[in-house]
């Protein structure tokens, strides 16, 4: 089997590649390790930047998100007491966040697919990208017991932090930064309206929680728990009494609360990979980086190099210039330390550290300095709405 | 002997605050354990905002500073071979800083207080604040062998972090706030043109350093140190190699070196006291709090407890009202929590911190957003040149 781009992995990255390079009339084929079951039922972010929204409706899935999503054009900061909101509209001229769940966009994505007649193979066993050092890569693995190689120019690693991309790089061509929280999101899910209109990030001494939602009937809280805790520590009251605890009095007197229909322990770890490209082979999203949920930019990160990868490639196919594909790499990481940054920031500030009076009064100041001082919110506003995309020439 | 308010410490904040209250009709005597010229050799800050220049003037003792001092409009920030500016007067609609040394601060006040007849009491020994927590507060010292007491009706603790005000507060009645840096600064003085007309703050793997200046002749330098490190470890040509290689190449290569005049290495601290009243008791500047020097917060957050204390003390005295007075602690604290937050902030994102590579990373994140974003640079220039005085009413 032939194709010019084989990807693996059919998360949201994978299935936005392959619609991107589909109407530029490129082919791709896609494996995945999972069922197609299995990739939507992770439940994971929601709020997707005016620029992820807008790459949905270039690859020809935005058209639910554009009827069912919510457009939020602020979201709070809780502390100390206080709230105050950022007015992303106002302090960005004019942009906004879609709320919009990870889970439909995978699924919009599918059935645009599915709709466009593209090859992905789900439960594939044994994926190996292979050659991608060489002229002719070409993707190996087990369907139905049987062994099929797709031959193709270009590989994308789009199988997430754990998957075999990152894992077949030799090791001395590939340098990783880290850190991991010494703390954990602890969050539900409950067919319940939102709490507030739009989220809220609250730092509270007990520690962080956030209310965000799906929709106007599908809530999505989090607090902030120990690494040592197990879901099963949690039952559903104890959640929304801690949950109340943290948040602002009125905020918590008004929540309405229900059955979890889900119930997950994350933990949240800062990671970038160095260098994105290999050969033929591009690391995409959480392939290659990783970041804290606090700010939501892991998908957006993810959204923004699929835009990368599809606008050199189309470059390389229509003009036959191969040089374009060494600015994949330095482009994305331009843009990806910047929201390592900032989501390390996000939960520096937000997140109950350690028991060291200093270390909270300077979050408090943080928080007083960045939400009282115009130039303060906007760097946080530019920020959540996504900086600028890094040019490609 | 009879005063209104009795000062302890003549060092900048308490000679400027004899100042400002003689020209209100407001009689003080200055208490100072050590002589006129141990005060005048303490080679400390350099940098003034634009309120404490207007402060000096304001006291009557800004005559020389307008007149040698040097207005800077700008300063650099140096990382990873490139020096960004950060235009004060174009980020803040206006507002620069003054660089003229503490050393002349202190020298145009001490001349300014004799010309005025002010009573000071310089090598005063066993200084002791009492009363304060009743109606008749009074300093007593010895002085050439005798007991002397001043009867009051306030005192102003302007005697520094090792002073005694601070020390004479019940424990209960105070809480203090601290972190201390793991890490040092080593400064040397030299008769030398600065290596540029303005400061460079320079972030390098081998640690922070700084290029700034007291005027067109004498240069003042720094590069962090461990806190191991003494003195004598450090020669002239060691310290100037070490600058050299942690400053931007072009500045390196012209630098002119000198022999030191003046040589000490510095432990970086932050500390906040609260509250900052004590019965007819306050604490005025580092008797209250401590900041790193990086972002030169230190002496202007001592001017502006001085202009607090001085604007309640004469309405106090002018309309009568006590309660103005319950106003000062919070006040200052207020202003205080935003400038250790910014110093705190400046010596995290320039020296060097661990051998985590992930924190180098963010580090240098932190440089490269705040430096291209228009509101991350508003950020740095509106905290250097000091952000607004909190209203008194």
């Amino acid at each position: 089997m032939k194709t010019q781009v084989a990807i693996i992995g059919a998360g949201p990255s994978g299935l936005l590649l392959g619609q991107l390079l589909q109407r530029e009339g490129i082919s791709s084929v896609i494996v995945e390790a999972k069922s197609a079951e299995y990739v939507l039922g992770r439940i994971r972010a929601g709020v997707l930047e005016q620029g992820s929204a807008d790459l949905l409706r270039e690859a020809g899935a935005g058209e639910r998100m554009d009827r069912e999503g919510h457009v939020h054009e602020g979201f709070s900061l809780a502390f100390a007491g206080r709230r105050e909101r950022i007015d992303l509209k106002a302090l960005t001229g004019g942009k906004t966040v879609m709320v919009y769940g990870q889970t439909e966009v995978t699924r919009d994505l599918m059935a645009a697919r599915e709709a466009a007649g593209g090859v992905t193979f789900y439960e594939a066993r044994d994926v190996k990208p292979e050659g991608f050092y060489g002229d002719t890569p070409r993707v190996s693995f087990l369907k139905d017991g049987e062994r099929v190689d797709i031959e193709c120019d270009y590989i994308a690693g789009c199988d997430g932090f754990h998957g075999v991309c990152r894992q077949s790089v030799p090791r001395e061509a590939i340098t990783c930064f880290e850190r991991v929280y010494p703390f954990g999101w602890l969050g539900i899910l409950s067919r319940t309206p939102p709490a507030a209109p739009e989220l809220i990030y609250a730092s509270h001494e007990r520690g962080f929680a956030l209310c965000s939602m799906r929709s106007d009937t599908l809530s999505r809280y989090y607090v902030q728990c120990s690494l040592d805790d197990r879901v099963d520590d949690w039952s559903d009251d104890r959640f929304w009494d801690e949950l109340r605890r943290r948040l602002p009095e009125d905020v918590a007197a008004s929540l309405t609360t229900g059955p979890s229909i889900e119930k997950s322990i994350a933990p949240l770890r800062s990671f970038v990979a160095e260098p994105m490209k290999f050969g033929r082979m591009f690391l995409v999203g959480d392939a290659a980086h990783i970041v804290p949920p606090t700010g939501a930019k892991g998908l957006n990160l993810a959204a923004s190099d699929v835009r990368t990868l599809h606008r050199v490639l189309s470059i390389r196919y229509r003009e036959g210039r191969e040089d374009i594909l060494e600015q994949y790499s330095p482009a994305c990481l331009r843009r990806i330390w910047k929201a390592e940054r900032f989501s390390w920031w996000m939960t520096s500030l937000l997140h109950r550290l350690d028991d060291d009076p200093f270390s909270r009064r300077m979050q408090l100041a943080d928080l007083d300095y960045f939400t009282h001082s115009a130039a303060g919110r906007t760097t946080i506003a530019e920020n959540y709405v996504g900086l600028p995309y890094e040019p490609i020439a």
